[in-house]
């Protein structure tokens, strides 16, 4: 069961406070649903996060009302539109990752079939081989009726958008969306769209991407894929991670097999020996996905507490400096912290919040938490 | 355990009725281990096929002792020998394969190391990127202590001995030792005796090899390794013989990726699928060799009740007619035809030998019996 299916359509109003609260300084999908949790509704969380934000010691910015309506009118401009975890166009897929976005950014033609999903991903420098394998895969793949998801990139992503326009494709951006890299794919961009394909980004628009982006874009690639394929990929590379975040949600990850001697094969060979599923063509996939589940992934779930008493009293000094003590560089379980530091869970809520604001802490797979260094 | 070792080693008699036992015509390795157990050695064995054989009602040629004779002499001159699977030059992984050999011709330098032993086959018609990926893995796997043992053929056999010459190589032949096959390989048998390797095979001075012979030959390949590694294959090709050999031994089988577009690469590619393991280097292999114990593979054994009393009655035509219309083209197992047909397990014992004999049933795996058509 997706957490926020079934709940009602956001007013104009609360839309605007949860682009607000998701466009604020150190808040990410993680911290943005404990604030809802934490406070009720992003207008509560936003009213609560000054004080919040003082007693966290560091400044940290608000997004205001203005910037938030200038995003929107923005996004109309490029025709997208702001897609809520809580709307029924909301990909259906995403529901079931850890940290999916509340909000997205989405242009898309309205014909795409958004639940029997391939991701695939691969080489920048990708060979001849790769491309023509690529479009192989990619186009079988389209013809039986499944969306293709990648990442616009040059080589093996690009090659996977073009096989699939006609058939439907889905390009996510780790910038904003007026920001397309690299400016080469441009034009395919435009092309996607005029067939019907979609451009998705949790991105603020005018956000140009970093090289840490990158990584968090791959978790939306596989996270709205049912399956990703690696076609080439050399070793330590962005195509490796995607195919860890898959692994995470539980999805299934395929390998294109190529000769040692190869390079670029080096990743996608050392997928198949940790597991990866060894594929040849679109029916090797297409057999395995017929029974994949995407629910049966874990949901994204912190196992909080009901919300605490509102009257709590607020952590103190000391409360924060016995967490800040029991943290380290290794992930640990908020259960864990619970159990190590004494604290109560409404305590510890409040602190990790603070603390998450301040970009003291960061979180693995919105599950485990460690200082950031 | 393996069944013959410990034994005594055989006189020069004995081993001249086992060549004639074993160069009679439809006596198998299977036939073989059936007539001894039966009538407890090969000399009373040789005494008792014409009766068998008029029984059997076709004409079987008995090997003549001046046959045999003139078969070792001319060994000899080969430079070769008869080892028996008594003798303690017997290659011991092969005591643990289905109708293991009872009589080997072998040439051999006495240093070779038949314990530590990797098979290499593949492609006739190997790309370069073959050849050079065989030379690799061959020449690493030489340096650590391994074996190399393959088929003497062109392309991959011919690469993975031409690879370990100094290092320790073993080409099993599918016809006789004066009929090496192919021709052009033969300056390549004479490099592998100069160094030190080994020739090996099973068959009889001046057999020239036919097209079923391969595959038998196959056999022995896996069954002298503790694992066999495909480098190129494609689909039914006789290095797929060898790897299913190989999993019937229980031996290991790797496989070499390749390109779904490289047909060379198909049959690696599948046997992966299918559960072979993915190798891209010698430590691949060596990291599960570590650890390989060929004599977790079942032992050939018909389980036979102990030898029927000598003074049990020949068995009727009556129960021949039984058991013929039990049999089928279908596989089955000596249990079962025994509970089919009500015969006792000595007239089973006796028939199938007759029908053995007269070429009119097959064994697979030496475990199953079908009628041959």
């Amino acid at each position: 069961m997706a957490p926020d299916q079934g709940a009602a359509r956001l007013t104009p109003a609360q839309r605007l406070a949860w682009l607000r609260l998701i466009r604020t300084e150190n808040v990410g999908p993680a911290t943005f649903r404990q604030l809802i949790n934490r406070f009720g509704s992003a207008e509560a969380a936003l009213e609560a996060l000054p004080s919040l934000i003082r007693r966290s010691g560091k400044s940290v910015r608000i997004a205001s009302q203005s910037e938030a309506e200038d995003e929107i009118a923005g996004l109309t401009r490029y025709g997208a539109r702001l897609v809520a975890s809580s709307d029924p166009d909301y990909p259906p897929l995403l529901h079931y990752i850890p940290a999916a976005p509340p909000l997205l950014t989405l242009a898309a033609g309205p014909n795409l079939d958004w639940q029997r999903t391939v991701g695939i991903v691969g080489a920048r420098n990708a060979s001849a081989a790769g491309v023509k394998m690529t479009r192989l895969l990619a186009t079988d793949l389209g013809d039986r009726g499944y969306t293709i998801v990648s990442g616009l990139a040059r080589g093996i992503d690009a090659a996977a958008h073009q096989a699939t326009l006609t058939t439907g494709t889905v390009a996510v951006l780790a910038g904003g969306f007026d920001r397309i890299y690299p400016a080469e794919n441009i034009p395919l961009a435009h092309a996607i769209l005029d067939h019907g394909g979609a451009l998705l980004t949790e991105m603020p628009l005018g956000w140009e991407p970093r090289a840490r982006d990158f990584p968090r874009r791959n978790r939306l690639v596989s996270g709205l894929s049912l399956g990703i394929v690696v076609v080439e990929a050399a070793k330590r590379s962005g195509s490796l991670i995607t195919a860890r975040f898959a692994l995470e949600q539980n999805r299934d990850v395929f390998a294109v097999p190529g000769s040692p001697l190869d390079p670029r094969a080096e990743g996608g060979n050392a997928l198949i020996q940790q597991g990866a599923k060894l594929i040849t063509s679109a029916a090797d996939i297409i057999e395995t996905l017929g029974s994949a589940d995407p629910s049966r992934s874990a949901l994204f779930d912190r196992d909080w507490e009901p919300d605490p008493a509102p009257d709590a009293p607020p952590p103190s000094a000391d409360d924060k400096s016995r967490l800040l003590a029991a943290l380290g560089p290794t992930p640990i379980e908020v259960d864990e912290l619970v159990r190590q530091s004494g604290l109560s869970a409404a305590s510890m809520q409040m602190l990790l919040l603070e603390l998450d604001l301040a970009g003291q802490i960061e979180w693995s797979s919105g599950q485990l938490v460690a200082l950031r260094y």
